[in-house]
Order: structure tokens, then sequence, then C-alpha cells
């Protein structure tokens, strides 16, 4: 799994139309909106799916720990294959992203944009030096590799 | 080089702090906004350090070739560390990124957002089908790898 996190101002999306992968969603759920959030980009990769649980418990608690570093009450789950080039499947991927929306709900405000949906959107990062930190996650190696702690170093 | 393309409504950044690595730059550069505008979020890479020109060359062809394909006439340089793990050196990554610039405002309306800052930005994403692509250039390999015509196939 790979994350990009970006504490943000505010995040809102509209899913403007449906790809051959797109997951289905009620009207209610193709558009929305929130502020001062933190915003996860989730790619969801092959590696992920050898044991889904484990990648969704490590998931939420690496978005849980930068939302507490950040102060933040809501999180937007956004589903961005952009951030690898080893995708798993969208059946994966889709059970992977509403399990960390579970998870995260018990605890913080939390919104879903759908899987598979071209989507218009737009996002104001606040760009305090711990608004954008990416993460990857490699449980088959026994893993978090953490970029939080080396942003600094990174020509963000 | 990794590339990631948004054709968006508008792009605006605000340098806010320089990092340990910031580029030296104006005041006037801190800040800008274009708008209809095809933003190029790019990660320098170890692997492009070994022929500067020809990287210089093939990721501003790249570039042009999406803004040919949206019919964007401005384009935003933005430096994204967050798009790899294997950056190259500062020194690269600024030439390189100086060097786009300047091939592709032969042609287009140019801004380009100072590297090593943090920045606060907001990006206004169109959603149409080809307003958010990647493109991987590997020159040593021989080959740039597009996921212009796959993004479809993508869980965008
Ligand atoms: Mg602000």
């Amino acid at each position: 799994m790979q994350l990009l996190l970006i504490h943000s101002d505010f995040i809102e999306f509209e899913a403007k139309r449906p790809t051959k992968l797109a997951e289905e969603v009620e009207d209610s759920a193709k558009k929305g909106r929130l502020d001062e959030a933190l915003c996860a980009f989730i790619a969801v990769e092959k590696f992920d799916e050898d044991d889904t649980d484990a990648v969704i418990a490590e998931g939420a608690k690496q978005v849980a720990d930068v939302a507490g570093q950040v102060k933040a009450h809501r999180i937007m789950i956004y589903p961005y294959a952009h951030l690898s080039s080893s995708l798993s499947t969208p059946a994966t991927a889709v059970k992977i992203l509403k399990g960390m929306a579970d998870v995260l709900s018990q605890n913080y405000e939390v919104m879903r944009a759908p899987f598979g949906w071209y989507k218009a959107f737009t996002i104001s990062c606040k760009g305090h030096p711990l608004s954008e930190l990416s993460r990857s996650i490699r449980l088959g190696e026994g893993e978090v590799v953490s970029e939080a702690l080396k942003s600094e170093a990174k020509a963000v």
C-alpha cells in the first residue's frame, strides 16, 4: 500500500463517469466534501492481497497516526492508482479501502470517495511541514517505511 | 522521472518555509497561480542523473504531448518528491526542472514552483478521463512507460 497523506483546508470530489472497474454506489456517495481534513490518497497493491485484514489494520493505524500528529478529526479515504505501478485487483482494493474507512470511523469523521470513477476534485494543502507525508506499507517484508521523519530532507 | 499530470481548472501555490534543500528564489516566485493549466507534478530520480539533457528533452516532450491532448496552453512545473523513493540530488532536480520549464516556455505559458520549500497549494482537477495521467521516464532502459492509454483500466 502506498499512502500520500495531505492535511487540507478542504477536500471535495465529484464522481463524473464510471470506468469499467467502477464500484456501484448510491448517488449520494458520488459527491462529498470535508473541511479541515486529512486526505489519504491510497494505492492498494498486489502485495496487499495476501493478508487484507492485516493491511486494513496497519493502513488505518498509519493514517490515524498522522491524523493525530496534525490534529485532524476528519479523514477522506481517496483511491489513487497513480501512486503505484503494481496495483491489486479492484475487488481487493475496494475491500481494503472500505475496511480502513470502517476502522477509522470509530474515532474520526470519515468519508470515502468511490473506487473506479473518473472524479473531479479540489484540494487545498495547508503547507506546514507535516502537511504532505508519504508512507509505504509492505507487511510481508515486516516493515512500514515511514517517510514522515525524512520528509524535510525530501524535495517537497 | 515520475510524472503525475493533472488537467486543472486552476493550480495555485505559496511557498511557506524553506527546507534545508531549498532553492533560492525571488519573493515574486514564491507565489503563483495558473488557470486552465496542466499541472506536472514531478519527481526527478537517481536514474535521471546520467544524462540530464536527454531527460529534460524527454520530460518536456511527454508534458507537451499531454498538454496537446487536453488542449492546455498553460503548464505548471511542480516538484513532487513523494512520487518516488529514489530521488536525484537536489542540484540535478533543480537543473532538470528549470530545463523543462525553459523548453516548454517556447510554446506554453509556464510557471515553476520553487524546489525544496514547504508549500501550500490548491488544485482543482477537472475529472475528465484524461485529467489524471502518470508517466515514468527511464531513459537508460530505452523506454517511456506511458500510463495514458491504460489509465481507464486503473483505479482512478
Ligand atoms: Mg491555510
